[in-house]
């Protein structure tokens, strides 16, 4: 019996005739569990019902908004072992420490801070020019296609994670494209939602699963008039494609591609201790096999005794350490050709470049070197993106070429710098810093960046082409929120008529806005306050 | 003798042999100054030279470029008559009441409110997380190619308009793309930027000048690797060209495309009084010759005796006025054809429709009618822009209707509604405004939208195909300044290493920072004011 899909509040039987399965990648059985391609006629209901449910939505409050995004928090904790369960058989994930004690309570916490802001309607940018008679706030862009990837099955969910909390916040309708890596997954938190809507009593139509399309199929999806916007976290390939669509059709679509997140490892550092350093690189580069979006792909040390020093450090635990089971063998053999790709480019294989050695799906821990010439004779090709339990370490002849390796990056989503706390490295950090600083969403100093806390100071986004825009961030609240919002300005419009956030009064000590330049939760016309 | 162009700091002859001559549309002659089309040779050096000037700017403090902005506009009201008179010669708009007393004001008032929020580092949205050690802040994007329109010699200026001042305050440099209709005035810009950049002591190449390029260098120049963004505010096929190219290579690009302006007018305020807002409307809709984005396109009354005495009014006021002088035959020839399609979908001409009546390049005030049906029936077409001195106006046949017409608009910038001040027309408004304010970047009652105040709660943008994106302004401070950055995130980086803005001390009383959720201007760690 195939699944249905989830449109309008219902669950329905797909019109299409295709299905799916997906495997267990730890076992590498499939699962007994058959889920639909959805044909168009299957996304054109969606795109309906997601349609009615936008009209719907308009003029809602931030308390009814932020009622459902409880509840729906509340509905996935108390499906917690279920959903646990099955994204450990679908994606070969630990159950602990990851899915049950840290991608689980991250994504109610997501979903909570969400409901947070639209009640202090953080997100909207109130700002109010009394002497002009104009007032502006960010409104609801309309509804939100999210492509959930497959290496976060809560934490990014299409149907649960940061895009759908950000999308709904804003006051949005959401059709969900779950992963097919892991449908049963996406199913659960979509009974969640489904529970979540009826008890917060919101349009039916608040959220739309569709478990898999045709790449056509998600391309028109993109472009269709009846969206406002779409989230997409996954593989760059695909995202590009999807953005060619969305662009044309002029419709905003917020990417999070690949990334190599680079680590500039300075001498200091080294001489203080090689394998301290050896210890966190590696915890942070093998974790969930290396399938982070912010795992470290490359770093740069120098040419030095302690650079190869550090080298052979690492490598000892890679090799000591039994390699992950992986999402997928689509990840492994994609894997296994990024690192193919690397060494025939003439990267030296220190260890690993095989697949197997541990549970299921899985690839040993590889660890490649190059110098910095050849780094710089060929920066594109060093900067293929191996998903996966690996990285690739560059031997530079001195701070001059680590700075023009810095300057061959491509846009990242993060980039590191350790350096020596005593300040010996600082000549070259403070040369190194202003050209990385433009080449990566996140600086770090002396951190690894596989961690990305759900706070409003984040950026996890990045120059292109680690995302499609260098000016928003997918996580952290309220900014990304603002991605799925348009600038709604009143020019002159009767006071009765505005939005409360909009009218004179203040709305209370957590609701700030900008008014005649100066923030304030207080009323129009209140006087300012020194703060 | 051609012009040269400005590159690096330097006037530098032109790499090309092309050149083009601007024409006077008072006179109808041409005007004898010769100004190259500049070749990709000049454009490539345009580019390493912004690039050079993006890195001699990197951590370039608020105060520095407010300076360098103060400097400009001082300089430009010191050549304020020779500007007016070249604009004056180049695009026919009055000297006064317009570029003189109105346009040229804007244009420094302008560039005066961009250095106040240089100085303020109001766009800089700094964000600190005190617990998670994580601080963020918007940056430069990189070197900013501007495309000036012709409608605003002045205020709209790729080397003196608003994407110009809101590109430079956010610390980038700029290549301004001169139209070819007044390179002149745009020359005189350059010098008076020159002046200042000297003054200030800024980078020699801050600014850029090409007056005019192939289309396909046009494409090359935006999707170049070594630019951050670009602004572009002109004639929407050209545009949705760059806007491929640039999407293509991942460059953001703002867009301020055509928009026919919906103005709404509710039975009771006709009943209130024809003659006052036919006068009204025709004041709006014949300034400049009609030659503004937000000039009011399109209007919707009902098909009554009273629409039709406005109808009636709105053409005597047509018929009694001189048509203005048009920027150009271009302009003009391209209004006449929207006109002629118009009429050949089924548009009824009440008045108008033929060249001439004024001096020089001009054509006759003209008004078209269609019924609410005839528009239903077409709306694609009769949502085709006519840029001039003239309006469709739709004969609604009931507020059911009117709610329809509204329902199939493209995007556009702005969107009225005129209704009776004692509350008969509420019921109307009520159910037009939800569907409205979706479709408009700025919703005003009662009020004609061609004014376009620099508020800092301003919208001049709004949904797909009025700009590129809903979620950006490109007039209002410092909203519009957003679109030029990038942004920067800190995390767990050295307190002394973080930009000044999210050090700990605050910047002083003007400088607003989000410190744990609350704004503040005060330092990190001082007790929160109740506001």
């Amino acid at each position: 019996m195939t699944n249905p899909v989830l449109i309008g509040g219902q669950w329905v039987a797909s019109r299409g005739t295709q299905t799916f399965f997906a495997c267990n990648p730890s076992s590498q059985q499939q699962i007994d569990r058959e889920f639909p391609v959805s044909p168009w006629e299957d996304i054109d209901r969606a795109l309906d019902a997601a349609a009615d449910a936008s009209r719907e939505l308009r003029g809602i409050s931030g308390a009814r908004i932020a009622e459902f995004l409880e509840a729906y928090a509340g509905q996935i904790e108390q499906r917690s072992e279920p959903l646990v369960a099955a994204a450990h058989e679908e994606t070969g994930l630990p159950v602990s420490p990851r899915l049950r004690d840290v991608e689980l309570p991250r994504t109610t916490d997501q979903l909570r801070q969400a409901a947070a802001a639209a009640l202090s309607e953080s997100w909207r940018d109130a700002t109010i020019d009394t002497a002009a008679g104009i007032r502006s706030m960010r409104g609801p862009v309309g509804p939100v296609v999210v492509f959930g990837p497959n290496n976060f099955p809560f934490a990014f969910s299409g149907i649960a994670g940061g895009d759908f909390a950000a999308a709904i916040a804003a006051g949005n309708p959401v059709i969900a494209k779950g992963h097919s890596c892991h449908p049963e997954t996406t199913r659960l938190f979509a009974e969640a939602a489904l529970a979540a809507i009826e008890a917060a009593d919101m349009p039916k139509a608040l959220v739309q699963l569709i478990y898999r399309t045709s790449h056509e199929d998600g391309f028109r999806l993109v472009s269709d008039p009846r969206i406002g916007a779409c989230g997409y976290t996954g593989a760059r390939q695909t995202g590009l494609k999807l953005k060619q669509a969305a662009d044309a059709a002029g419709k905003p679509i917020y990417l999070e591609l690949s990334s190599i997140n680079p680590v500039f490892i300075l001498d200091g550092v080294l001489r203080d201790g090689v394998d301290a350093m050896a210890e966190e690189f590696t915890g942070s580069c093998l974790m969930g096999a290396g399938q982070f979006c912010t795992n470290p792909g490359m770093v740069v040390v120098s040419d030095s005794p302690a650079g190869h020093q550090f080298v052979s450090a690492v490598a000892r635990r890679f090799e000591g350490t039994a390699p992950g089971t992986m999402l997928s063998d689509g990840v492994c053999r994609s894997f296994g050709s990024s690192i193919d790709l690397l060494q025939k480019a003439g990267a030296r294989l220190v260890c690993g470049g095989t697949p197997g050695g541990g549970q299921g799906v899985c690839f040993a821990n590889t660890l490649l070197t190059v110098t910095g010439q050849q780094f710089l004779n060929d920066p594109e090709t060093f900067q293929t993106e191996a998903f996966g339990n690996g990285s690739l370490i560059v031997l530079a002849e001195s701070p001059e070429q680590m700075c023009a390796i810095a300057e061959q990056l491509e846009g990242n989503l993060t980039g590191c710098v350790y350096s020596c706390p005593e300040g010996s490295d600082d000549a070259v950090y403070d040369r190194l810093e202003p050209i990385l600083r433009t080449k990566v969403g996140r600086l770090l100093n002396d951190k690894m960046p596989t961690g990305v806390a759900v706070s409003p100071a984040m950026n996890h986004g990045g120059p292109y082409p680690s995302t499609g825009h260098p000016g928003f961030t997918a996580v952290g609240i309220p900014a990304s929120i603002t991605r799925f919002t348009a600038l709604y300005c009143y020019d002159n419009v009767r006071s009765h008529r505005l939005p409360a956030i909009l009218q004179d009064p203040g709305l209370g000590p957590d609701v700030w806005r900008r008014i005649d330049g100066v923030w304030t939760t207080g009323d129009v016309g209140a006087p300012a306050q020194t703060p």
